[in-house]
């Protein structure tokens, strides 16, 4: 069964009001003025990796792909503008047949991206692009930090697996986008159902502390699991005294006991006396599984720890302290003129108060080194150098409005274990420092 | 028209997926323990405000009515659980009839809270509570968190209106529930169409560099922008230069330019400036709004800046550094027996780790001092003491299954101005601080 094609009950039928108003209006303004048709180059990027941050991992591009396929005005949606008196009629005539017909090109999901990479581009009329701003950063800036997150926690537990299990500490619906950008980002599960149903996403769960205190003892609410789920469940192990939960455990699930959770605590600490005293039980098979607002630093200080899964929640959706991308929409280029044939030129805010960026229609290409290892993420707004042209980063997502770029998560997930391997190895140290590529800028300003 | 009653495009069916895989798996363990139809009570609380904080503001009631009244388990949901073999079909068969019939008690919504607070009380069987936990937890530790943040701004802010333009910066989703819960914790309008069509927010909206960039020339943007949208519009004039950016505006739009934003640079420094000028150039009605990663303390930091309106964004919907609440969702008493007729004993954690709990069915009241204002928030077990009758803070919000309390979001909004201005006046320092009221606790542990 593939899940996806069954829906999430919280499908989203039309995305077009996830806008700011004044993407409406800046369309009504170009309408009347006779603007609104000049080819538009758009492109997301950010301007810094948040601070100490090595590199970001782009996510979110399947989202964006739903969304602009959804991205239409119908009647409630009109109704509503119109109500509210928010544009006037003929934008809403316009509205009303709006389908996005440009291209969109970007950094394939899971990729890694720096400073000043243009992971998306959306070239149309500005009419068109201009109206996507909102949706599309809403969905690159969410997902790409959990992700960004969830590959430095996967890179500090190694081939241990992560749990992903940070539903309750976010918004019901972003939990879902931050499942599927945790697993892009390497983590294995999910306690997140609507991320399976959704995603695919294998779930898998534990059990609460609620359960045990349900019970008239440990003993039976370990009994009412392992009668109802078998032996190879997860006995939340540290809900009266830790010792005597393993104790008991063992004595009702036998050694073939699945797995103990331990959730609160000196996890480092708890984590030997159990695996000893599970040894010394004869449950050298079962494993042990630590939650507890787990970060990437909790879990490579586990590293030496006989741990076997971690399970993470608020970190994780959180972005470990930076819950969102600071990526922007930027109008680089557009026709000099009205007319369809007119060039593009470069165009960039110029304000000496900061915020500026650079003009013109970029590719983006990875450099690599003798060892084949990247060395720099070289933009450029010319032509591409022959000895780059093979290392472009940038791949065509939606062609004349068309999606032709539709993959299964596990190909980003892939894509971005192989992107974070062809860093310099000092890109997975937890440590604060600059980004692990600098960013070379070529032909820029030069338009396209 | 009520907007509310459209619909969002994205109107959520079911919420019952928004669950972690344990509630599931836990309530297939009680059912064949016999233990699932325990009378339970669970309460949400925090243990503690975020670091420095000196309240909290409820936020996302409204929105949890929803979602259980939505908690239901479709075929589609119960296809997806059966196909995964997440449950047993003794367990799929008692979903499919789920309904939750119990009761639901809380502080009402916009009210401030402490650590200890028992913001929410869900009562009912052991079996249709537990499943409400991860989607009660996900929409109040995500709204709440952006309500505190909110009310913070709004403090800062005075009597000066603040807009929230936080959505490019978070989920799509989040987003609009972030907008409300703003609203609720005093933000006046929002960019975000889709807050306005769900929750009929007031929407607003200026110009992008975009826009200016589109045209020919800035003179030709604010023109395009005044002939559409009238000289009441905002105009955005740190594209190029500031200064010229003002001028031009006022020789298009005339004196009676509705407003400029600034959105860069040193705002404190630029506001003046610009005010002088508009006031020279005899536009003494037109006002300054300022954007630009503001939170409250840049906001603060501007009360003697001549500046009419702020806009936030990034900080906003990410709580200000806070993105979540730390709300947990705990079984606290539960039947003695299996018997329907059963009394309640008060259960809890207790191990050593640490997340221990305070076991036993609380109620709250805030205690005021002789002037009226607030002076403690006293959560107790047993009996309410007759001085504290008229105090209590929790409400009756759902009876029998039955939701009991739907209000207006004004309603909760005004409820928040009230809650804060019955605080001591160390509540709105922006400093670091201690809780302002300290949590007193009476009888607990006594059951009820």
């Amino acid at each position: 069964m593939d899940t996806a094609d069954l829906g999430l009950p919280v499908e989203v039928p039309s995305t077009a009001l996830f806008t700011d108003q004044y993407e409406l209006t800046m369309l009504q303004g170009a309408l009347r003025a006779g603007t609104a048709g000049r080819r538009s180059v758009f492109e997301v990027f950010t301007r810094r990796l948040p601070s100490g941050r090595r590199y970001g991992v782009v996510a979110g591009t399947g989202r964006v792909l739903d969304a602009v396929e959804n991205f239409r005005f119908d009647d409630d949606v009109l109704g509503f503008l119109r109500e509210r008196g928010i544009v006037d009629e003929e934008t809403l005539a316009w509205l009303a047949g709006y389908r996005f017909t440009g291209d969109i090109w970007g950094y394939p999901e899971g990729e890694v991206y720096f400073p000043g990479s243009p992971v998306m581009r959306v070239e149309g009329t500005f009419a068109e692009c201009v109206l996507l701003e909102t949706v599309v950063l809403s969905i690159l800036n969410h997902d790409s930090a959990i992700a960004s997150a969830a590959s430095r926690m996967s890179a500090a537990a190694g081939d241990r697996p992560l749990i992903e299990m940070g539903a309750r500490r976010t918004h019901e619906l972003a939990a879902v986008a931050a499942s599927r950008a945790a697993y892009i980002g390497g983590f294995a599960t999910t306690s997140d159902l609507a991320a399976g149903f959704r995603y695919g996403i294998p779930t898998v769960g534990t059990s609460a502390h609620a359960f045990t205190l349900l019970h008239d003892s440990e003993r039976d609410a370990f009994r009412a699991q392992v009668d109802s789920l078998g032996r190879g469940t997860t006995l939340l192990v540290d809900t009266y005294d830790v010792a005597e939960a393993v104790r008991t455990a063992v004595e009702v699930a036998g050694t073939e006991l699945g797995a103990v959770r331990i959730d609160s605590g000196d996890l480092l600490l708890v984590a030997h006396r159990v695996r000893q005293q599970l040894d010394e039980l004869g449950a050298t098979g079962t494993k042990i599984v630590v939650t507890s607002d787990l970060d990437e630093y909790a879990i490579a200080s586990l590293a030496a720890a006989p741990v076997d899964a971690y399970g993470v929640g608020t970190q994780l959706v959180t972005g470990s302290g930076h819950p969102t991308s600071a990526m922007v929409y930027k109008l680089v280029a557009r026709a000099e003129s009205d007319g369809p044939q007119a060039p593009l030129v470069p165009v960039a805010k110029r304000s000496t108060g900061g915020k500026t960026s650079i003009g013109g229609r970029k590719w983006a290409a990875r450099r690599l080194d003798a060892e084949g290892t990247a060395e720099a993420e070289v933009v450029g707004a010319g032509p591409v150098p022959p000895e780059l042209a093979g290392r472009q980063l940038l791949a065509e997502l939606v062609k004349g409005g068309e999606t032709v770029a539709r993959e299964p998560l596990d190909a980003a997930r892939d894509r971005h274990a192989a992107a974070r391997a062809g860093l310099p190895m000092s890109a997975t140290q937890l440590s604060r420092g600059e980004p692990v590529l600098p960013t070379e800028y070529v032909h820029v300003g030069s338009g396209s």
